[in-house]
């Protein structure tokens, strides 16, 4: 959009908003993450519905068609403490990050629809939880979700202007090793479920001894 | 994950956020947890849906299937309220928390996650409201929440790095009898409900004069 | 709660809060209910369902498939509007309040609840648009919205505690009038409703010239 | 409502909210509108709905089912990156405003009912891709949109107490040609959809590269 010989003040390009003195007001960034963050995790419980039952029969089926949830609710149970630790993760990124450039907006935008997209396949996995596709779709959507969330990081601290001046050194080494950890996680469970799906769906739940996130 | 005779600056753990220089950003943690009290709050009226009736009897059978929505209105009013005080509750006792560490973010979202939940509870309730069961899952479901948010408050004030320096008493006193009665009014309504369902679903509006919160 | 004669450092009741040091944190209340409004507004639009039709007809019947939705369009604007100009004077309230006491914070909430309903009126609206009885629900359903906020209003001035020192009185004399519009322009529409459901209806768009609120 | 003659102090009339001392709070109506965006935003995915399938033949047609939301898919990306490009601009925007008057705040709620309205149109075309009239809906809605925002810019422009001082032209530029882009390829596409439903709906990714706004 700048052709070569043409002066320089009337170029139209997206702006480098950081040298545009100081970056993006980062906590409009953050408290719109916050959002979309909170909606997205507030809304994996609409894929719980209430059992529609003929009055009838409803004191006798209701404990069973209750019962008949557990797989529902067991996704439902995963997913929100997976996104609430996508959510702690994000936030001590965002902590040490003292600006947003462009590039880091778009990124965050695509972590954010990673997110978004978790009720999706939470509610695949609750419907067909015997189903080895579904399993595959759910690990592999939240290896891209922690790849962009490691992408997002990796950006930031390789642009000195970006990082708070003190970044502490453990706080680097823990935030590589989560992400690590979880994509392990994932990229193993594709594997187990080739054996056994509910093996697969169950190895998930290692994330959180190995990442010492534990109450 | 630090093996003993490692050099300390090597292990990798999970950060202890408050010793590294002042807890986690309290404000992000707060607002996240409002934003996501906030969508429960308002999902809540999606539970109550407008009746289907075919276009020959809208007039005559309109006002008595708007009276058939009663027992969700109920559920959706009271579950309201019940929402809001959890909020006024976290409110108050974010007040008096300065810091939040690692565990008490995890107990927040433990907080968060039966809130989430509660428009399933209430839909349920309102669905099935002459049902022992639905009953009893709603009150069992409050009795956790309040817990979690005792639990929240407990671990705040036993650790003095968390809580503000002047922690008014008589607001302790209040915060801890509150809970109290949330936890004992839901579990004398699951005795009552074993006599009579509809008596269990009403003893629960004496949360609001026993806790002397009315307009 | 506070017996006669026992010590009052002793007695537990709900604390006041305003007397223990300045109020509740302003900011977070006006923030949950900024939250709360934004959802509420954006569910309006869950009512605007795509038609379902069979693919063999779609490109025929798809124009006046969408052309039934109008009075779903027609109550969704309206209701964006209404709730929009809520916002507004809830806005402008909040602006010249500087404290919330215990009551406040209730009464905020009993607004907030009737915002939450919205989306529910508007759908009734929306789908029975010819019917006198949902008319009268969404009228009565905001002249209840007004008069809470103007409770809210008259709770804060008539308490020098609670609001800024330098009350504007022009601002207080459009406040009261705002309500008044919004109040009289719906109890009249009661009336119109009597005579023709569709004036009624019409009626409503009134509220905007008549408090001077256009682009 | 200030008839002539009658003495200044008594007419009600809507506040001039800039001149009674310096613009309604910026912040609260940029956290709303980012509320309001955040959520649209998260809604959209709501139209991804997973496939009910009978037991015995999940296995076989699940990928198949799965494979048939890929229009949706589509439409549920483009829409996810449009609004989020909105965001930007929003954002973009909203940092040289000083202060919002009362004309900015409805303009900015109709740009808000723009973005409320966005997951309809998705979803429309999401449902009916190879139809004419839900691509042309769907560009004229983004035409819409994008010359509300356009306004909100002009407008806050024009008037010297709405912008902060030091104006950088090379945003000033670069917001002119980014809505000039958008308008302009939603414009074609409207043209393309004569020929081709197709090609007019994947004429609308070139916003991306046309605003430079690529990862």
């Amino acid at each position: 959009m700048c052709e070569l010989g043409r002066p320089k003040e009337t170029c139209i390009s997206a702006p480098q908003e950081l040298s545009n003195g100081g970056g993006i007001d980062t906590g409009r960034t953050i408290s719109f993450s916050d959002a979309v963050i909170a909606i997205a995790i507030t809304l994996l419980a609409l894929d719980l519905k209430v059992p529609q039952l003929p009055e009838s029969s409803v004191a006798a089926e209701l404990p069973s068609a209750l019962l008949e949830l557990w797989p529902n609710l067991y996704s439902f149970v995963l997913s929100f403490w997976i996104i609430g630790s996508y959510w702690l993760a994000h936030h001590r990124i965002s902590r040490l990050v003292g600006a947003y450039d462009r590039r880091m907006q778009l990124i965050n935008l695509l972590f954010l629809m990673w997110i978004v997209l978790m009720p999706f396949s939470t509610a695949l996995v609750g419907e067909y939880e015997h189903q080895q596709l579904p399993v595959v779709i759910y690990a592999v959507h939240n290896i891209l979700t922690s790849l962009t969330l490691t992408w997002l990081w990796r950006h930031a601290i390789r642009d000195s202007r970006l990082v708070e001046a003190n970044l502490d050194p453990s706080l680097v080494r823990y935030s590589n090793f989560r992400s690590l950890v979880v994509q392990g996680v994932f990229l193993l469970s594709i594997g187990i479920s080739f054996i056994s799906v509910d093996a697969a769906r169950l190895s998930w739940v290692l994330i959180w001894p190995l990442t010492g996130l534990v109450l």
